[in-house]
């Protein structure tokens, strides 16, 4: 295990993936133990500690099904399940503005299945575009360790090509060239505000 | 039962409050069978149908202990409890401005315990007012059903006076003169965003 800097605690929820329930396979991601989730984690809590944004990731959505009330201690959830998230995982505010993104890796090396999104997802991002906020996907290929950050109107656009027949993913190059490559550093590990800084005239 | 316009499904989570994970008591409410999270959860929708405001409620956040991985069917959370939130409950997106806020009901009829708000709760509106955001709580008093909206500067402002001593709660006259009553409707049912275009000057 990393020794990490702002001793947060390992929590049992981090072994979950929201939208699947499935467990996380940690043993691609370098050899950090660490996954995408916790080192954006780890950098929104760089943000929050420096007063540079505030940006949380949104709790897993669960469905709760039967909940026991023992005497004098604690409900305890009994029967549960993972519902799928209509919005995206992360969102906040920085210099005033509306934040709000999706991170996903995928294995794959040379392109990015766009089943990693849902409908829905699209259609949150689409809303936000049209309230004046500032949305976008955070994309990782596990097997380079190579992270873009790529705007939620570009997305669409690929969005779009496969639902009128086209490619159901969206190869590496065209996420290089119409993304932006984020390097990942220690702190913070994942700097995508120093690219919106950039993309949309922030840092004055 | 109110039969709502908009179709939505009463799912189990509801029947839960976030924080302590205790049953909701929904006949103090009128004779709706609805909270104030619901009312609250109708605006939102109401807002988002119209192309108003992206505004949506945070999932419970929820501490997974134990689940299950039944051979052809969803993962079961076997084993769950209720987390504390570290934010407020409800943020989004209206007019380009990033908007966060809390929503909570009292059944004292003359002042509003500050013993419904955490620290952590407070802390992080302050940050979200140094990044710029709207943040305000939202008041009701159950005996009456009169709602306020309050903004989290005078909410710290009734919170540090606490910490020096002074009482745990806010008076009813205190809210009705530094806060915004908000006249209950039909569609939308709260409508806050009124309220914050004219505090704002967001309407133009």
């Amino acid at each position: 295990m990393v020794n990490y800097p702002n001793g947060r605690k390992y929590t049992a929820e981090k072994a979950f993936t929201a939208s699947t329930g499935k467990r996380k396979t940690n043993s691609s991601y370098g050899n950090r133990g660490m996954t995408l989730e916790d080192d954006l984690n780890d950098t929104n809590l760089y943000y929050l500690s420096r007063g540079i944004a505030v940006i949380h990731k949104k709790p897993t959505p669960i469905q709760i099904v039967q909940v026991d009330y023992p005497k004098r201690s604690a409900a305890v959830i009994k029967e549960a399940y993972f519902k799928q998230a209509s919005t995206t995982d992360y969102n906040g505010v920085y210099k005033g503005k509306y934040i709000d993104f999706e991170a996903k890796e995928t294995q794959n090396p040379t392109s990015f299945p766009l089943k990693n999104f849902h409908e829905h997802q699209i259609r949150h991002m689409e809303a936000v575009l049209a309230q004046g906020g500032i949305s976008f996907v955070i994309l990782r290929f596990a097997s380079t360790d190579e992270i873009y950050l790529l705007e939620a109107h570009q997305l669409m656009e690929y969005w779009t090509r496969m639902e009128q027949g086209g490619r159901k993913s969206i190869r590496k190059e065209e996420i290089a060239g119409t993304g932006r490559l984020i390097h990942a550093g220690y702190q913070p590990r994942i700097d995508y505000i120093k690219i919106l800084d950039d993309l949309y005239n922030l840092s004055s």
